[in-house]
């Protein structure tokens, strides 16, 4: 089978272009199918995926009840189009909307946390008449930002927003960008700073708050605690929508059905995907809250896509939320977390000097490595490179951002899968350790 | 099974946002399969679609070997990141390659149309250097507008163009905005108006022109001889890179596998979505000529999504592709247009003042409705309601955009059905008729 590693890899470098990337150089490795926590290429080597990929098999690869329900959807009925009524499609709905708070009862589907993102944000200016949206520098809410602009016919003009972004600054204590001490001072500083950008905007400008509840690729740094309560308190006093970033941190990874479940506070729109159905259909969406719905009740909503409520991700969904519902995964990832990943992250910050900080919750968390712990001085992107070939040279698949190494296994993993993992982590900081000592 | 039909329709209601609409007085037929051309509903009353859904089933609904390859790469590894290498995946992108003209090789996958755009403004964008995009008011291009501008990491920066969408008007002679009485006047002229814009806004500002090759929801105006051609000399002589937007009418849709491969033309880019897998996984992407895939050889491409080469939707890709090669479904989509459809709407033509203009070619085509044949008052759109009404009690599924019934089915459509809906437009045209006389 060795020759279908090749072939992959042939027919790959000469017809795909690939994500944020250069091209010229790219090595990847060919994966041929997975289960579980483990992926594997055509010559039955496997890796031990701490990546989840894209931190979005939260059931982890070809769990059995969401293949058979795609399987059967695809059977019945793979596609159908937005205009018309699906049963899968509001069984789909139902489901998530059955785990949002109260007041959530309305889900519109896109095909991913971008256009997802970009839904919530159209719903929060068209309800508040506003145009800014407030978000953080250290985020990701997706890559798309022109399509509707380059439209011409009328669903351009009630979308034609093209400034109004306005970004600040998130509570992240290790790297305070507001002089903070404490996780009280950096919360209450945070929350100073963003009240002050928007008193300074202009709050009758200012649409949306639009947050990662648990910032994801930018360093997951877990709000410390009142900031969500205090933006919530911010957004109510200037009539702001509060949109939360769930494509991440939801359904699962931090242990919980939503992220800010663990938190004092409740949205006005909730945008998710990944963890939704573990990307094994591309599908995202917009919970919304039933007051924003009604803005929609007897006024088009002037947004949609040809593939919104598709059934094969709809069948995926139920399949997904099921499976997690009936196996306990939500709590599982909760505990392991709790029981066995943490403390194994704490033992390693312990014994690694390039570790700088261990932060994170559930089946997600980051080990922030220095060169310097006094100084915190980011661990250069070569040693980080290195880092990142010792791993899969290990049999692991990391997920490497920036000076860090996210944790972040599917919500499945188990405490044998996690101490293979530890050991492979423990040998490379040794290896890192010796470069910068 | 009719109170499945009841239950869907209840659970809609309660939980699903629909897309373009006001969702207080939605009543949306509920589709539980289907196959080839016809849909049904629970309680089995069938519909003959002649809408294609979004103009997307170009293969027909519920095709079986694309089922089938779905199914098969389900049960073998239904997702995976972009950053490895994937065979199935790179299958597709091979299958796709081999369809576009000479210098095409790369394609970079997306989720759908929109963000297949996104990206092709993004490729422009870097390649040139310069920010404008030059698009017909007449068009679209997907829904998408603000994700990448929420973002706040480094992933925003080299994609910041807010500004730069400039709107122009192209060819459409039956309401030219030229003064043109003939096609070869409007051709030339659109041209002209085309060339002006771009230096009144200066050459060294344009990246690129975006151009559906033959524009659809707009109203399937197809080009006049001369003015695709006429466009990549523009291009060329400014340095702009000419983006074809292939999402409705490529893969078949005009008897084709490109639109554009019936024109003398060669774009630079070519995005595509639907018809590539009939919307049975969620995907889209952009075919990249050589000489900017060059350009990110050794550049970073700034963009990106996690479900980006899905193996799902790659297997369907392939499948569908290999279908429509071996059983010769691009040429009959081509055959049907001209022996059966076009003639028969000629003759509606014949019998319907109603009728303003018959276009199209291939199973893409649209009847323009209006209230008088002299000034070409669009008819009005309570009589586009009372149209669409009428169609669907017949057992039709009708596409209607503005003042204009699409008359676009699967390209698998069979000279029975085209009767069959023939009959249904006649005796609804009947009815029009008499409303405007």
């Amino acid at each position: 089978m060795d020759d279908l590693d090749a072939r992959t890899s042939e027919l790959d470098r000469a017809h795909v272009f690939h994500s944020w990337s250069a091209q010229g150089a790219l090595s990847l490795l060919p994966i041929a199918g997975g289960q579980g926590c483990t992926v594997w290429d055509h010559s039955g080597r496997t890796y031990l995926d701490f990546s989840s990929q894209l931190v979005n098999v939260n059931i982890g690869h070809q769990h059995p009840a969401v293949i058979a329900g795609i399987r059967e959807q695809a059977a019945v009925l793979a596609t159908i189009g937005p205009a018309t009524g699906n049963l899968t499609r509001a069984e789909a709905a139902q489901r998530i909307a059955a785990r949002a708070p109260g007041g959530f009862n309305k889900v519109f589907f896109t095909n991913g946390g971008a256009d997802a993102n970009e839904n919530a944000i159209r719903m929060a200016r068209l309800h508040t008449g506003r145009d800014k949206v407030v978000s953080t520098y250290r985020s990701y809410h997706g890559n798309t930002g022109g399509a509707i602009v380059a439209t011409g016919d009328w669903r351009r003009v009630p979308n034609e927003y093209s400034r109004g972004h306005v970004h600040i600054f998130g509570p992240y204590l290790y790297r305070s960008e507001f002089w903070a001490t404490t996780p009280e001072e950096e919360c209450e500083r945070a929350l100073h700073h963003l009240r002050r950008v928007i008193q300074a905007e202009g709050p009758e400008s200012v649409a949306a708050i639009l947050l990662e509840t648990i910032p994801g690729t930018a360093g997951i740094m877990v709000p410390p605690p009142g900031y969500l309560s205090g933006v919530r308190e911010i957004a109510d006093q200037y009539g702001v929508v509060l949109i939360l970033d769930e494509v991440m941190a939801g359904f699962g990874r931090t242990g919980e059905w939503f992220a800010f479940d663990a938190f004092d506070v409740k949205p006005d729109l909730i945008t998710f995907a990944k963890g939704v159905n573990s990307g094994y259909v591309p599908v995202g969406g917009v919970v919304i809250s039933d007051e924003i719905a009604r803005t929609f009740d007897d006024r088009v909503f002037p947004g949609g896509l040809t593939y919104s409520g598709h059934p094969l991700a709809a069948a995926s969904i139920v399949a997904s939320i099921d499976a997690m519902e009936s196996e306990g995964i939500i709590a599982h990832a909760k505990k392991i977390g709790t029981d066995v990943i943490e403390p194994g992250l704490r033992a390693l910050e312990a014994d690694h000097p390039v570790i700088g900080e261990v932060r994170g919750t559930g089946v997600f968390w980051a080990l922030e490595l220095v060169a310097d712990r006094a100084t915190r001085e980011p661990l250069p992107a070569a040693l980080m490179g290195k880092a990142k070939a010792e791993l899969v040279a290990r049999g692991l698949l990391p997920f490497i951002a920036d000076n860090r190494i996210h944790v972040v296994p599917p919500c499945v993993v188990t405490a044998d899968e996690v101490a293979t993992a530890l050991t492979a982590y423990d040998e490379v900081l040794t290896l890192l350790d010796k470069e910068v000592s």
